[in-house]
């Protein structure tokens, strides 16, 4: 099959762990006979070097007539001070509000091999396997106005959604859960926003049509006690934009493997930026030791989401968790009696 | 000293833990010669169900003429469904706004006796101690337009706060910090929210009065990563009121103490209400055999914070430390070789 993948490298690591991506895509394409076009253009930080934007009209164009996008990370120290609209991150939020990209997955798993490296003790953490549904353009990310008045001293944010942004996000959690453990956990803050109260009745609404799903309704600081004392007891978690944010973040320290995760934003005909959970870790880049299987995890997540190709995705997790058993590791990992290498070499090894 | 004291029990568990306070306070009374005159009055459920209302004005009055506030719990599934005016939690809102207590303290330290419960790591966890500041009258809990609109297809609830609001709660958190370990982090997520990049121009002015503390901005999403990783790597948050409610929620179920921590709201005359962390345990209200000590260290703060009384203060912490030392504990705590006590047992055991 023939599949037109759009690479965003961006900035930091982001480099080094597409060429893991590419070598990987480059595996598939020949076992499976398959012929993946690649076409690399800029975001964030690399784009405002190159092109002056975070987030050039070629960049976006070429996304949209993509079957798929890879990601690597954007944004470092280097443009922190730039003003608001000249910043790496703009790049990504323009990026997903103009692909419509509505929905971020972030699935949450322990391994096994990595469980001594987590903060949690093991008997809290080992049976962790969630998935946290997140909305990803609405909420405080877009809402207007955001500004400041009275000569500066006043400044107002606003979070904004509609019916429909928040009915095909619950849809989505719905759907997730369906093919996971039936138990979907809305989290809102209905205690104190209107927003949340329509959201939780969008929640009740649509539970009548997903009979087989267990639905519960959490409040945000609850659900932020909960991933630390319980995170076994989550399946599904649907949230809006900001509290996913913050409890898809908490979560993914949970296991001790931030440097593993993937990450998929995507919209109803199943274009999909695919990109690892973990930052652009200016400290280490260009130094070819970054961990690239948060990556590697991204590119199997866009096989089975976007391109359809399940049994493909499945070969390159199998991969990657014969590889931590057999020990094999990056630098930012310790496991006992491994063999730590650097980022080529543990690509070669997957 | 004479001091006017409100008692404010409110609902489940919050009566039961309000007779140690009182136990304590008379303790007090008697130790230092101190007159405390103690009226009650209702909050939250039990004043709906009493006065039709979750803050009866009379409440407020008498809070206003006080020199401090003790308050036990709010809230509970009776009330559940009633519609947002007539919800227990409003009572608490408009208790904090009616009085302008501004800055919402929450202090969490872990008890070396009570770390085999936290679901962290020991090395981990171990050396916690840390001061959450959370704006607690502004943000999205009382920002307005919050409304349906278009016939309930969209909805807005709004993130507002003035120059004003923002510098006394930045203060509030410079000068704690000032009187602990001098390093401050304040969370906002500034690469987002218009309001964020003013609350982070207000810190960095502010830095310049206090020379002497060490300055941090940290992305709310990275730090409800790093109260997992690395609690230890905290003294002071100063944070606004969302964001507040979500970290310091996480930041108490850190260190297995959820059950012994207080909390103060405050404004800048001294009157404050101190209450406990834990939420009013529906499920175990009535039968005697909640832990009093976050109320027990609620009445301590509100001694320290309030009325001055420093040593009074260090005294309960101090019996608080040598029980729990001594294996006395509630039913909800697991103390090794410890003695299992109920309510009013533990109260006189301190
Ligand atoms: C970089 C930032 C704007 C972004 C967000 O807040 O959405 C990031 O934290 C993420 O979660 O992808
Ligand atoms: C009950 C609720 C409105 C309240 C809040 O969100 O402020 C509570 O969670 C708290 O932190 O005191």
């Amino acid at each position: 099959m023939e599949k037109k993948i759009v690479l965003l490298p961006g900035d930091g690591i982001g480099k080094e762990i597409m060429e893991s991506a590419k070598k990987v895509l480059a595996a598939i394409e020949s076992e499976y006979h398959h012929d993946f076009v690649l076409q690399e253009c800029a975001i964030g930080g690399d784009a405002l070097d190159r092109y002056g934007v975070p987030l050039p009209d070629d960049t976006l164009k070429a996304c949209e007539e993509a079957d798929a996008v890879l990601l690597g990370s954007v944004g470092g120290p280097k443009w922190d001070n730039q003003p608001p609209e000249f910043r790496p991150e703009k790049g990504l939020l323009k990026i997903r509000k103009g692909l419509g990209l509505f929905a971020n997955l972030r699935p949450v798993k322990s391994f096994p091999s990595l469980l001594h490296a987590s903060p949690l003790k093991e008997e809290i953490v080992k049976d962790s396997d969630m998935m946290i549904v997140r909305e990803l353009t609405g909420g405080l990310y877009f809402g207007e106005p955001r500004e400041r008045r009275n000569n500066g001293e006043d400044v107002v944010d606003t979070l904004a959604y509609s019916r429909q942004e928040i009915e095909r996000i619950v849809e989505k959690g719905f759907e997730s859960a369906q093919i996971r453990n039936k138990h979907l956990t809305s989290v809102d803050k209905a205690n104190v926003l209107e927003s949340s109260r329509m959201w939780r009745e969008i929640v009740n609404e649509k539970a009548a049509d997903y009979p087989d799903v267990k639905v519960e309704h959490l409040l945000v600081d609850a659900a932020a006690m909960k991933l630390v004392t319980n995170p076994g007891g989550f399946d599904v978690i649907v949230t809006e934009n900001l509290f996913g944010d913050i409890l898809s973040d908490e979560a993914s320290v949970l296991t001790g493997s931030l440097g593993m995760l993937p990450s998929a934003s995507i919209r109803t005909d199943g274009l999909g930026i695919y990109e690892p959970v973990h930052g652009s870790a200016p400290d280490i880049a260009g130094k070819g030791i970054a961990n690239p299987i948060g990556m590697i995890m991204s590119t199997a997540l866009m096989l089975e989401y976007s391109l359809g190709m399940k049994e493909e995705a499945k070969a390159i997790e199998t991969a990657v968790m014969d590889c931590l058993e057999q020990g094999y590791h990056t630098s930012d990992l310790n496991i006992k009696d491994g063999k730590q290498m650097n980022t080529e070499e543990i690509t070669e090894a997957i």
